[in-house]
């Protein structure tokens, strides 16, 4: 047993602990970060990179094929080979070294290993005994969440996994779960080859955005040849001999396929953190304040970022709440103000999905006084040339009490780029009269924003 | 000879002339609209619209074969028979009759012929005579500027209206003029298979811009095989009996070529305009104030709109302009504040260039106190997946006195759409710190945003 003490411990080497690790150890402080898998994270290996690897071959070649002069030079096939192979770069093949130059470079300590807290501001590894002077961050985030079905977990089901770095393409596969996970999933895995069932519990897809963005996803998604299922809830799940996955849903009809995934939701990794050594409850989500101050834990030591605290599980909301604790650790005092349930978010499904602050509904739930602009995305100039003819829809949601933007979601084509306009113009707070000043270029799609403000008023 | 009275004539129907006169007779105004030529306006015939369509297909293409898994699907040619196909649909074939509706649907009075002042609220159009009871809009934009250079009208160069709408391929193309025109359209010529020459006087493209912009597009289009001749000025032009025009260049250097074509800036449209009657020098830039009201003109009823008043010429801040100026016609007071040299502007070479505010010249220029950071545009997550590998830099220009952004230039493949962020946070004076705060997508491209804002110290 050796006892090493550091300025910070940050567990977990998520994008979320890496960036805080970062700016801890260049304002000069010793850091240590304790990663018991591949340093890197879920992210980095398991989600978003290998997962948009998997779906940007498929939309380059959409809108290529879009557009008259090019299209007649695009006529072959998605070479899946390829993809995977991609993928598999994407993700550095599942190893880590590459991660590790820029911690030795950075004097970061990497301890492998899994993080235990073991009382006021200690850590341990193992038999190692990590103590921290200043602070320890959480940065554990989170596993799949295996909804309580019968026999779904005999069968072992693919989780995020498995969906973004399987090696081979089921002829059949289902997935349980029509949020953004499930979405994209269904999505690329049809595209690669697979005949898709995707299977909701509620009457829609993307319970969180707006109906008329999972509408246009799902519409996408059928086209497609996906089999959405909405309303559908799977009673029971069992793997034959063969190999083949039967999922019987409530209404007894049954979906057979040869494998079957899970994209439920989330559950915090936070049930064997040592929790309880500092009066939390194991397995739980940590509650933090705007400081990301783990919250009933005294003497301001213990922070949690990233998916682990439930803010908003996007991998830029917790390098964005690094940030502010890295801050508030250096003294410089720092609030979170823009993430939470309004973080920006972007789905990469066909059309793209990329949202801001609130929806029409969480805006009237929050019994703000909301009215609503709607324009197409496409129904510009820019539109002849950029995502022509493809379906787009941009939405504005307006406090008409303070006369500024609470929310915007924007679909359509390769728009995930579009969003940050609107993202300042929330966080800016900038009054709807200014937003109508600023002139958006000619041909370009961004110019739906003139037909926005010109719906209101200007 | 007839007379008719009108609330407002609009003389141009170009984009800034067709949305005053739609936003004015929508406000309950008559409206006459005199046109001499294609009713739609250079922008739609002859500049950006057939000049998008020649770029796009390349830049498409050129994206999906970045992408693995998709550009084993495009290895086929350019069609140049189908981009000039598209080109023509584009451009309707240069036949205007679809403007025609909304003009009869808005009970906009539509006036063929050449429209000249005549006095006070007065516009004589051929025996015509339109009277405006309350205002008269100038917004007859301009003509391309040839240059005095030794036999140059002689050989009968190609303008902006030959390079947009020509309908075969010259072998050889040489361009007088490395600004916004003659960049785009060296590399829509050199796509399309011509041999190209761009010829520019000063010693380097895109004089307005950031020097590490047109460095990039000169890199670029010297890659596609565009011979860049940088410090070159033409002493003298003929053509041969054959048809081969030669280029004499002042350093003695000629260029021999097929077709030579002149991109040398534009002169405003209002040598035949009547300016004298009401007291203006004729064939000079009309100039005005932030209300678009025609400076020296008393009474407060002329106004000039788009390029033809010279504060930006382009498409996009004509459009504003026409709001601006119909806002004050309708009584609403209004202030143009989001046009005038740092109006945002796009071009759509390889890399695009994008650009809102100051360069950091013109910046130093006005006396501000400014400082800059830059990114690589693709130097992030997103760039794993969009304009992979592509060159492209993104630099803001930070007013250090009010510590807000007054400038931002971003090139990169496909990043038209990124600049509507910065313009929002320019012309929204949204404070640095505040900027920190509003969040892009991870894995987006936008994170630049991120990249740059921590080395503002955040």
């Amino acid at each position: 047993m050796s006892e090493r003490t550091f300025d910070v411990i940050v567990i977990g080497t998520g994008t979320a602990g890496r960036e805080a690790a970062g700016r801890l150890a260049q304002a000069g402080l010793s850091v240590a970060i304790v990663e018991r898998e591949l340093v890197g994270g879920e992210c980095a290996f398991y989600a978003c990179m290998p997962s948009k690897s998997l779906l940007r071959p498929n939309e380059t070649l959409t809108e290529t094929r879009r557009i008259p002069g090019a299209a007649e030079a695009a006529t072959g096939h998605l070479d899946v080979a390829a993809m995977f192979a991609r993928r598999d770069d994407v993700v550095h093949h599942l190893e880590d070294s590459s991660y590790l130059p820029s911690f030795e470079s950075q004097g970061i300590a990497l301890v492998r290993g899994s993080g235990r807290l073991d009382g006021d501001r200690c850590v341990r590894v193992g038999s190692d005994v990590l103590v921290a002077g200043k602070a320890v961050i959480v940065a554990t985030g989170t596993d799949p969440r295996i909804p309580q079905i019968e026999g779904l977990r005999e069968v072992e089901p693919w989780t995020n996994r498995e969906l973004t770095t399987h090696e081979s393409v089921p002829a059949r596969l289902a997935i349980l779960g029509g949020g953004a996970v499930g979405a994209e999933m269904a999505q690329a895995w049809c595209t690669l080859g697979s005949q898709v069932t995707l299977i909701e519990a509620m009457d829609r897809l993307l319970g969180r955005e707006e109906p008329f963005a999972a509408e246009q996803v799902a519409v996408s998604l059928r086209e497609r040849g996906v089999d959405v299922r909405l309303g559908a809830r799977a009673a029971s799940v069992r793997r034959a001999e063969g190999g083949e996955v039967t999922i019987e849903l409530e209404d007894g009809t049954e979906v057979k396929v040869d494998e079957l995934a899970v994209a439920a939701g989330r559950q915090p990794r936070t049930g064997d953190l040592g929790l309880e050594t500092v009066g939390l409850e194991p397995g739980q989500w940590i509650d933090v304040d705007d400081q990301l101050r783990v919250t009933g834990v005294r003497g301001n030591w213990l922070y949690a970022i990233g998916d682990v605290n439930a803010r908003a599980l996007l991998t830029h909301v917790g390098k964005y709440q690094a940030r502010v604790a890295a801050d508030n650790i250096l003294g410089k005092s720092s609030a979170a103000i823009g993430d939470g349930p309004g973080s920006p978010r972007v789905l990469f499904t066909d059309p793209q999905v990329a949202a801001v602050g609130h929806t029409l509904q969480s805006a009237q739930d929050a019994g703000l006084n909301v009215r609503t602009v709607e324009a197409g995305t496409s129904a510009n100039a820019g539109g002849n040339f950029y995502g022509r003819g493809a379906v787009g829809t941009t939405r504005l949601v307006i406090d008409s009490d303070r006369d500024v933007i609470v929310g915007a979601t924007i679909t359509g084509s390769e728009i995930a780029d579009f969003l940050h306009a609107a993202t300042i113009a929330i966080v800016g707070e900038v009054p709807l009269e200014r937003v109508a000043h600023a002139i958006p270029s000619f041909p370009t799609r961004s110019e739906v924003w003139s037909a926005l403000t010109a719906q209101l008023g200007f």
